[in-house]
This record gives structure tokens, sequence and C-alpha cells, in this order.
């Protein structure tokens, strides 16, 4: 066992939000310290001795970004000795999931600016943080494949090709839309009011939709699997 | 963001392993240092400044146990403060699988033992271990439902009987026996040989079951989950 050691911990955050106008996007923040100055990064920073590791990630994403989150879920740690140029500091990080009102960002107070960029148009980011961003959306991938997912990230109320959006947008790939409606509507997480939704255009305005909360999170516990 | 910071960084390990005459079995070592000196533990210890998480794990289950493990895996970083009497020690942990033949350990340097513990039998641990060890048993669990498991855990070639015994114990609950094997060979990961299993009792010998490689990878990859 080595005798002194010389790491320190931090904590970053992925942030998803979505809404049909920006798509699939990531909360990110500008440094006001060097290294990396001026660059876009992931919300974040040391964890402190007396805080949990989750306190730390929401005290972080308050004083950097102000954005209320509505989902947290520990992501993995990133380790590499040199993805800090300063010294070696082992990211702890988070992904986080937000409601379509959290894309109105105030000014922070710990980060010069704060925005929301859609993942197909992120900036160059510092550190290794495009390597993080890129397993976030994996796991958010592959959660959508094995549980329902969009309670978070979407209006209480929505009509029914938001939610058809939205898996468009996380899975990136084609889905059989033809038979989308049918597929998701089998597993009952899903319920139809009887409010129409306010349509902009032309055509027949469709019911909107809302999430059978019971149902949502026993098969969110239970998960998609094999028959055993 | 706090200007000084005292963490420490560890790892440690999960490992299972499976027999059916010894169950499903955690890898245990006896400390020989304070705190909890001469309790048992997950074998592990502090990251050195030089060296990947990964490195660091492959290190110390090399000191501490010579065991040869088949599947590594990243489970989760442990970071409550107070869960080492000491100093803060922020623990990265890892899941991982062995076959049979590492059910017999040598003795180690860096441990004052190393035994295998059934996973119903273990005993008292140090630090939070415990629930270390339930957090990874219930990932293994879960992994067990929308991917194949074994192909790590079992011998080249095994009778039928030996797949069901093993997700009778990672499951832990019933299974619908009548219909196991018809459900469990439709996914295709599974291959009959022509080898009959050595009978110890009377009965009918049956022939010996492996892993078709290249469909268990790929199932792996894409696990089971919605149709979309």
């Amino acid at each position: 066992m080595p005798v002194a050691q010389n790491i320190k911990v931090a904590v970053d955050a992925v942030v998803f939000g979505y809404t049909s106008k920006e798509g699939l996007s990531v909360l990110l923040i500008k440094r006001n310290i060097e290294p990396f100055k001026n660059s876009w990064a992931l919300p974040g920073g040391l964890v402190a001795d007396h805080e949990s590791l989750e306190e730390a990630i929401q005290r972080e994403l308050r004083e950097e970004t102000g954005v209320n989150i509505t989902y947290l879920e520990q992501l993995y740690s990133f380790g590499q000795p040199g993805r800090d140029p300063r010294n070696r500091v082992i990211s702890i990080t988070y992904y986080g999931l937000v409601k379509p009102d959290a894309f109105v960002v105030e000014a922070a107070t710990d980060a010069s600016d704060v925005a929301w960029f859609n993942i197909k148009k992120l900036p160059a980011l510092a550190f290794d943080h495009t390597t993080i961003i890129s397993v976030a959306r994996e796991r958010l991938k592959s959660k959508m494949l094995y549980q329902p997912v969009g309670f978070e990230l979407l209006e209480e109320k929505f009509p029914f090709s938001e939610l058809e959006k939205l898996y468009l947008a996380v899975l990136d790939r084609p889905i059989d839309r033809r038979n989308f409606k049918k597929k998701i509507t089998k597993y009952g997480f899903l319920e139809e009011t009887t409010e129409k939704q306010a349509l902009e255009g032309a055509g027949r305005p469709g019911n909107l939709f809302r999430f059978n909360e019971e149902k949502y999170y026993q098969l969110q516990k239970e998960g998609i699997s094999f028959e055993i």
C-alpha cells in the first residue's frame, strides 16, 4: 500500500435536458479559472472534506448553474493520471435529467457563463469532459431500452409526438414510427388524457398524454428483462 | 471550490465465484493492519499516484489474493464521510467474476489470510464492506436479467443443471424450472455438445453444454430490451 498519496477528488455532472425546439441538450459552464480558463466544461469541482459526494455535486450545480435537477444518478469514476494538467484529480461523475423549464438559465456566481448545447453541437471542452459526456449519453440510451424514460424530462402533459421525438433524439437512430405507439403503450406507463393539444399549424389536434407514475416507477424498478 | 482537501482514494473489489459445491461466494482477505486488524474485508487499498484505477485494483488483487480475475467492471464510488475511522477515504469499487479454479487460493503476501465465503454466510466485515457487497450482488442479479451471465463463472463445458443452479444462486428466488431450459436456450447463446456428463450417482447422463462465444458477446453488448 502506498504510504503517501497526492490525488484530489472532484465531482462533475452531465445534465441532460430536452425540448422539441432545442433537442437533446447538455448544460455547460464557462470556466473562469485556469486551467482551461474560458473553455466550456461540465459543472463540478472539488469535494469538501465534510460533505458527501451527492452533497458536493448538488452544491456545485447550485453554485455554478442554479438549475433545479429532477433526477441525479452516479455515472462512473474517471481516474486516468494526466487528465488534469495541474495535479492528479479523480472525477466521480453523475448524470442528471431536468424538465424543460430548466432551459431558462440565470447568471451563475461561480462560472463566467452557463448555457445549454445541443448534444450534436458541443463546443471543445476542458479536460476529458467530451469523453464523460459520451459515456453519459450511452448510459441514457441503454437506460431508455430497458426502463421507461421521459417522466424526468418532459412536461406533465405532452402530445404523443413529443415522446416519440425524445426517443428519436436519445436513441439517435430511426425508429419504426408506424408501430412505436403500439409498442410503447403496451407497457402501460402512459395514459391518454382528454385534453387536446394546442396546435399551431393545420391538422386535427390529438389528445395529450401523461405518465402513470405508479406503473412508471414499478417498471423503472423492475426493468425489461429475460423471462426467467 | 474548497482550497484544501484532505481525502484519500482507495479501490476495493467484490470478486464473485461459483461452484455447485461452494455456491455463490465472495473472496475476502483478513486485514493485517489497523483499523479493523484481523477483520475480514474486501481486497483493496490506496491508489498509487502514477497508476490508473484499473491498475490499482489489479495490483491489490494480485498482492492480496493472487487470484486470476476473468472479468472486472467498475461498480460504484462510496464516499460517505466517516466510512473510515482514520481519515476520509473514498472507495472506488469494482466487481469481478472468476472461474472455479480460483477457489484454490494460495497464501497472500499483503494480507494475513484469504478465503472464499458463501454469500449467505459472510462474516462481520470491516468498514462499509457489507453494504458494498450488497450493491455488487444487486448489480450481478440485474445484469443476469438483461444480459447472458455465466461464461466468466462456469467451466468451459458444464451440465445444464449447473447453469440452472447458478441462476438460482444469483437470483436467490425460485425459478420456473420446467420452462427454464426452453426460455434460456431460445436466445441462442448456449450450445449442446455431444460429450456426456460424468455422473456420480444413478441416472441417465445428459450432454454437456458450452457457451457460443460470438452470440454470448453479441447479446451481452446489445442486452434484452424494449422493442423499439
